[in-house]
């Protein structure tokens, strides 16, 4: 059974996932990842291969059977596991409790040969419908505190399979990460009674230089103080604290958007691996006038990374001027 | 000039290192590291291909010239510098400041083909009074508030140059990891009059489970909580804030335990890369109660890293009282 463990210093939760691989040997042997159509255990007529599918959008086709375009399923490897009893125990000075939640991955096509970035628009927006889904069915699990939606790009982004996909984790827990945007977002609103982001997009509309591209109903921009080199941002204009609660022409635009960027950081970086996560509101809380959901887009350039965990400190070597200046000017193909 | 600056949600400061590569195609093109003894600026009379030392421990010869057993050096594409004034300035909600600070490289040897590992304890011990000669003396500027002592080793770990070396970062700031854990050890301390770090050690040396190696100084644990697989605290016994307070056993005693818990890591998971970093008090603070200085070894295993980094969430497949038996386990070389 997977735990969650608290860091006693620093209050940080770790899931010990005992059902993945784990000893010395299952690292040092280089991965063989499966290449090419005929192992990928995502394309179509392997429905065998995988959990059975918890959601699909389909053409035509029964359950588990071809015929699908977009497809949600169990990891095969959860990190955690929705069965099971919820309990909180001490161990001494140290806190943990069971791993419950939940691991899905969602096949965002069933051709091998697409990246979201090639993906018709149309694709790209059921990727995120098939993402309100899964949060609307999982948040009627009231032990459940948040979601976490994200995708690893590629090899060295963490992707261990190349056929493209994208995966949620549910928590009993806030990350802490989020857990820091929504104290620090919270502090500033209690002192101006303003949202920090809303203010955010106000300042980078009016500077512009750090300004990628803009819509009626997104911004996207390179951060003030980026952590990595062309790391990007996408935030709603519009106040709204749950990443769940849109409409069909605030979808469509942010499908829209997301894909221009891919392709703008396709273009500029020669199609990099990246990493894409949602910060949103814990799924159990209404409306936060303090925190605004986004997306973080972070392009994966450096090697330098193991400094970074050890520190929270970050070197990079881009400005974010210089990286929304690149990304601004190159044409969408 | 680099840049510090913060980002206004979560109050952690960037370094914007303009003096470092930085435009796309620096990214892009493979970085072609230099390979063996002939190329390496790092090596034996190529004393010229890098920054004057500041420092040098020799057996013979003229400063810049051979005869060094391990030299320190201003890095060449430096983060941050020591010249210039420091100043705060804000752009609208967002906060800088000038990039003052030092950052430097020690080579730990002449000897191109040693790992620490593999180098006499005599010279593992150099590297750590080297440390400390550098503290000591960076410690007088008084502008400098912190002081990063870290490795990468190995390419997957961020080491763009194969000698072996260490690095050395001194900042205006303190740095949120090490924030955030000495806010979380004074919090217990105010409760509890007594430092997390001490009854750590107390407790794990009860449990035992977790404890890889122990000497009368020092104890090396898997954390109970551990972000990566075989991450690794050593931690000394004594109670002390800041590491650069030691004496000629304490270090002797602290060269053994690092070199030793190395060749453990080197002999279960076949000479993995990994990262070291040394958590230790703010240089230009007194004795604290509360905050434990501690080495945190963390072997570079896993690819999945963006994640973890956008949500400050880990996901460990391997639980520690495993991997503390793995590497306790394992005889010395």
């Amino acid at each position: 059974m997977p735990e969650l463990r608290k860091d006693p210093i620093t209050g940080r939760w770790v899931i010990i996932a005992t059902d993945r691989p784990r000893r010395p040997g299952d690292f040092v042997r280089e991965q063989v990842a499966p290449r090419g159509v005929r192992a990928c255990p995502f394309c179509p007529d392997s429905e065998d291969k995988t959990p059975p599918e918890v959601l699909a959008y389909r053409d035509g086709g029964a359950a588990n059977e071809p015929g699908w375009t977009l497809r949600v399923i169990p990891n095969k490897f959860p990190a955690l596991r929705v069965e099971g009893t919820m309990e909180r125990q001490g161990e001494g000075l140290y806190d943990k409790m069971t791993g419950i939640g939940a691991h899905e991955v969602i096949i965002e096509t069933a051709d091998h040969a697409l990246t979201l970035a090639d993906m018709p628009e149309k694709r790209v927006e059921d990727v995120f419908w098939a993402f309100r889904d899964r949060v609307l069915d999982l948040k009627k699990d009231r032990r459940l505190r948040y979601i976490l939606l994200f995708k690893n790009h590629g090899e060295a982004a963490g992707a261990s399979i190349e056929h493209t996909h994208s995966q949620l984790i549910a928590l009993p827990v806030v990350p802490k990460r989020v857990q820091e945007e929504m104290t620090g977002a919270r502090r500033y609103y209690e002192f101006k009674e303003r949202c920090i982001y809303c203010d955010i997009i106000r300042q980078e509309l009016d500077t512009g230089s750090r300004v990628v591209l803009e819509t009626d109903h997104y911004l996207a921009i390179s951060p003030y103080a980026p952590r990595f080199p062309f790391e990007t941002w996408i935030l709603p204009r519009i106040h709204r604290s749950h990443f769940e609660d849109f409409d069909a022409p605030a979808l469509q635009n942010l499908a829209w958007v997301f894909r221009a960027l891919l392709r703008k950081l396709d273009r500029v970086l020669e199609r990099p691996p990246y990493n894409m996560v949602i910060h949103t509101s814990p799924i159990q809380e209404g409306p936060d006038p303090s925190y605004h959901w986004h997306i973080e887009l972070i392009p994966k350039l450096t090697k330098v990374a193991g400094f970074e965990w050890g520190t929270g400190f970050y070197l990079n070597p881009t400005p974010p001027e210089e990286a929304a200046k690149f990304l601004r000017d190159t044409g969408l193909s």
